[in-house]
């Protein structure tokens, strides 16, 4: 197979994450007979240093232009943290999820055997879970109208959802509880929030389509509870953007580090795929990020395009990396591997 | 003291955990002399049923001039799963704290010694755990315009904040601070929302009058991650109301049971009391709710009014039913003792 993938490093760690990914990618070119095409292009805090624009033109037909996207992270404290900043590097990612129209963000959920006393939660809350969140990404209060008034003293944000946006991301939800257990929970606010009350009708008229599927609903207070008392009793859950950012980022303490969970985020032309860690400016050019959710987030790419096996190495060696505690110190303290010695180990198993 | 009390048992569980709390109040007024006066009002799905108004005008008349409301729960699941019911029990809990201008939920979260093992999170990853969330209550995507279109499939929720309202409960935080370990974490998701910026940029401002409290800034996405990872770094957590909502809801996995946690709504002249469970539906009628959240609301009240002492009793009341294991089944699964066993447990400790 031939893919021309763009690849956007970002910031803080992204480029030496993005970097171990790369090399599984080509790793699994050599192995399999496939020609992965690399192009490489700016985005976040750096294209702001180096274009002004968050998202240049450039980057952007690139991307429209490709295969698909690997993306490593943006964000940048000198903008975090100045309320008044005008061009910030979020603008850009979330200029390109709408341009590309990426609406269905899935990240799996799924602790690793050998990695259970890891996490802050309790062995047999955690041991067994697995689900996937499907949150929408292209719409709600991310998008809406922002107003600030001239003497800045009173803002809005406008959250925003039609029945077609809910729409396609339900079918793709309920066809992925059709492969897996066959459960979705819809996650809302319903009692409070009009967009919630669309989320929660259009999703029953979808789910006609899909007998075989149980359907739930849950208001966000109490999924944010049930995730942590609970986590095996999901299976698929599917919820609107910012609640889908807010609880993707709490399941992952399941797991017990968010430096394993990768995401991919399709639209109806467009993938890319990223993990969900940020850019960990702390830690930049320390080799010290773990590149482990990067490298998973290759193996959706490979999997998206039907590269079901190569895929399934990477997931082994993924695996094998945590048996054998080649990993870095998020998950060992006292870890003598770093970014780079995991990427190695990955790309050499393949 | 002579203190009139507003009393809202609602829904569900509501009345069977509000009569314990009286019950301890009641007490608290005969060994310490205080004349404490209940008044009963419908509030919820029941004064639905009964007047077709979540919140009828005697209700809302009796809260407006009493010294303290007392709250259970609202809620019914025939309206949760009916997107199209134009009245709804929350609107009655909503319009009150509007009218009491209840600007600030106040929500301790500290975990207790014998209980600490009833936690999902691991001992190490708790014990010690002390804050307090500040949810701002009356702004918002709670209250802002929603609008739905005519045929159905378009709608919209405004979330929107002044500075005045941002400036009020940032006052209060800041002085609980200065009580506590002083540290401030103003929690929202400014790399995306107008209304979170403008809260980073009024917070900022008013801390500069508490320079011995430090301040720092956390994503919502992140906090909702920390809160499990590390609770122990918080002390004070300030946020919007929609983002408190979820994270304390979240936050009461650390107790190990949301049937434990109570909160007091402060105004500039109102104060109401709650257990923040909520109506609890499948359990009412059956004697097994948790009456301590409830319990220890009525202690919040108490405090309010400066009553430290009478406060604290209830507080140690509580704490030895907790280590007697005169606790209801959520504590303890083969538990013998009920909502009324517990309740009377305290009250005669008093
Ligand atoms: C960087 C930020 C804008 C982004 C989001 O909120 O969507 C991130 O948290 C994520 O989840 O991808
Ligand atoms: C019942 C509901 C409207 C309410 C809220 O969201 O504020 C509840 O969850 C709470 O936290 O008090």
């Amino acid at each position: 197979m031939n893919l021309k993938i763009a690849v956007l490093p970002g910031d803080g760690i992204g480029p030496e994450v993005i970097a171990q990914a790369k090399k599984a990618l080509y790793a699994i070119g050599e192995v399999y007979n496939h020609e992965f095409v690399f192009e490489e292009a700016l985005m976040g805090a750096i294209a702001i240093d180096k274009t002004g624009n968050p998202l240049p033109e450039q980057t952007l037909n690139l991307c429209l232009n490709t295969d698909a996207v690997l993306f490593g992270a943006i964000g940048d404290p000198k903008y975090d943290n100045n309320p008044n900043a005008k061009v910030r590097p979020e603008q850009g990612l979330l200029k390109l999820r709408k341009e590309l129209g990426l609406f269905a963000n899935i990240r799996p959920i799924k602790p690793y055997k050998a990695l259970i006393d890891a996490s802050p939660l309790k062995r047999e809350i955690i041991d067994g879970a697995d689900f996937t969140i499907f949150r929408e990404l292209t719409g709600g209060a991310y998008f809406g109208a922002k107003t600030l008034n001239e003497e800045g003293t009173h803002a809005s944000d406008l959250c925003e959802y039609s029945e077609e946006e809910i729409t396609r991301i339900a079918h793709l939800a309920f066809k992925s509880a059709q492969n897996r257990r066959k459960k979705l929970t819809m996650v809302d606010k319903a009692n409070v929030l009009e967009t919630s009350r669309l989320w929660r009708k259009v999703v029953q008229k979808v789910s006609a389509n899909y007998p075989d599927v149980a359907l739930d609903f849950l208001f966000v207070d109490n999924a944010a509870m049930q995730l942590i008392l609970n986590p095996k009793q999901f299976d698929v859950i599917l919820t609107e953007n910012l609640f889908g950012d807010i609880l993707s980022d709490e399941a992952s303490v399941i797991t017990g580090s968010i430096g394993l969970l990768a995401s991919a985020s399709l639209g109806e032309k467009n993938a890319l795929f990223e993990p969900i860690h940020g850019s960990y400016p702390q830690a930049k050019g320390k080799n010290i990020a773990n590149p482990i959710a990067s490298i998973l987030s290759a193996a959706m790419l490979l999997e998206h395009f039907g590269l079901f096996k190569e895929a399934n190495i990477i997931y082994q060696a993924v695996e094998k990396a945590i048996e054998y505690k080649v990993v870095t110190i998020d998950l060992k303290p006292d870890s003598k591997f770093g970014t780079n010695e995991v990427g190695e180990f990955v790309s050499n198993f393949i």
